[in-house]
């Protein structure tokens, strides 16, 4: 049996195809709000052999792109797409943990929109029960309690994650810094920043060494490397200053004090889905995985551990498991 | 006496023509970031006679903008430009209010840079003596003490004047919304916030009615119109939804709640350099006037003034008595 299963995020499409017992993954930037009548292309030159497959899961989050005026219109672009390059195979997860079909989907676009951490928070219940799952991307910090193996979740619009601290816009890679903290000090000084797009979290890990500049996946903000001297040069910009005026160490310590913020705001919605589930015991996942656990224990979690899997992964996990139970096999 | 003064801006470019007495404005969309190499063409399309002017005054802000690596390579890239268009013509204000010949300003770019608040500081010390001006343009906000006819500020560079409270990157139009609150009311739920440039601050003062289709004078963020309807899309955007979950109410009730924060944002600048200068006057300019006036009520400011003066206008006056005062007329 062999599957494929695509995260289509607003930025990264992540792949992952489950071959018998065996996972690759991949992942490829494609930005829908630049190119999005490229899809179709972009879709069928990573997926070459599309008939191969048993089945496909989809889940996504482009919908929220501003390349659509709806969330229901970007829904419905993608599945189109998606339909045209896999015919009747698919099955779209949706936010209560089941599959539909492409009309289904098509029907109920806000049942199966951003629905992306469900597949992440099944493979938690399933393997280990109970946790909070930590997953930050390059853009969002997903916050999921489980317990006995059910998502603690009731409300699970993004609107209603947005309100419970289940999704905080907080990534390793795209975040502007300009969200992150209002001010920075400058050779001990409080400074007040820019609020231009001139520096993203990227060049901060980067900068503090966290991440190497292969990770780094995703544009710079102004079109130049991602060399460090540039990552140092962007983030002086943020105080209206450049790399002939301010010093490498000013630089870093400024990087070192987005991190603490950017690890304040995480660590504080930790602590609050702790408290409020009584759940004690973190997994961390996702390109920010350093972060997660940083912020694990400043939340004053001591069990903390990672969890080994992408959420294309663990959704092409899901649709073996939905295609076994079927009772047509 | 002919007189042309620019304040060319990472996004907009000023130009005020002073003749005789009278005085002319006009303003210009040019993103550096995007299309500095086009900056030569741009100049020459809108001075048009540039031989007819018996001086030509210039300040800028776009060496900060990120299609230069450091400041001083931007303010070299702008004034080579203007010396190829207006040969020997050019006065270039210097952050300590005297005028700098192209070839001293090339050879002193920090000395310049950034310079633009000078002028209408200069003009409010000239005609009115003392004052605080709050200068509230697209992306920043100027606050300026004024004594005496003295500008109060020792330390004269952007980093000194962030540090200060002189100058807070908040702005009427540019401001990504995600820069001004980590969170807004949903329907009375306090609700986080997408950290994506969604929705600017142009959006918000259209929505609430204080600025007009005509005044929205730069790219949306989507590149859909400048319409209500798909301004109050952008702001529902910034909550994870859409004009088809959002009701029209909460949307304006959203962009009510940021307007008072940016105000109380701007408001506490005032007020810190009012009780520090003690001055108890300010004086409101810029296309965000409607908004420095409320921020200076919030500050505990009773004598508010509109300063009807632009810093082209402003900078061409400068020249003006400059050239009145110079030996060889």
């Amino acid at each position: 049996m062999k599957i494929l299963a695509l995260d289509i995020g607003g930025a990264n499409t992540k792949m992952a195809i489950l071959d018998d017992r065996k996972l690759e993954e991949s992942s490829f930037y494609f930005p829908f709000w630049k190119r999005r009548n490229n899809f179709y292309n972009f879709l069928k030159g990573i997926v070459r052999f599309p008939w191969e497959f048993d089945a496909v899961g989809i889940t996504m989050t482009a919908e929220l792109s501003d390349a659509f005026q709806t969330r229901s219109e970007g829904v419905q672009f993608i599945l189109n797409t998606v339909g045209r390059v896999f015919s009747n195979k698919v099955l779209i997860l949706s936010i209560n943990e089941n599959f539909l079909t492409l009309e289904e989907a098509f029907r109920n676009p806000l049942m199966i929109a951003s629905a992306n951490w469900v597949a992440t928070s099944w493979y938690l219940g399933k393997k280990f029960g109970t946790g909070i799952l930590v997953d930050i991307g390059s853009t969002t910090t997903d916050i999921i309690p489980v317990k006995d193996g059910r998502i603690l979740i009731e409300k699970r619009s993004d609107l209603d994650r947005l309100q419970n601290n289940e999704l905080l816009y907080a990534g390793v890679l795209r975040t502007n810094i300009a969200t992150i903290t209002d001010s920075v000090p400058v050779d001990g000084i409080d400074t007040r920043i820019t609020s231009e797009l001139f520096a993203i979290t990227a060049d901060v890990y980067s900068i503090l060494g966290d991440i190497s500049e292969g990770e780094y996946m995703c544009e710079t903000p102004d079109s130049r490397s991602k060399e460090l001297g540039d990552c140092e040069a962007r983030i002086s910009r943020i105080v209206c200053s450049d790399v002939e005026t301010l010093s490498k160490e000013s630089t870093h310590k400024i990087a070192e004090f987005i991190k603490e913020r950017q690890i304040d705001k995480i660590s504080e919605c930790i602590k609050k889905i702790s408290e409020k589930c009584k759940i004690e015991n973190v997994f961390v996942c996702g390109a920010g995985t350093f972060l997660a656990e940083e912020a694990a224990k400043k939340a004053g979690i001591r069990k903390i551990k990672k969890l080994n899997i992408s959420t294309a992964s663990a959704l092409a996990m899901m649709v073996a498991e939905k295609l076994e139970r079927l009772p047509y096999r």
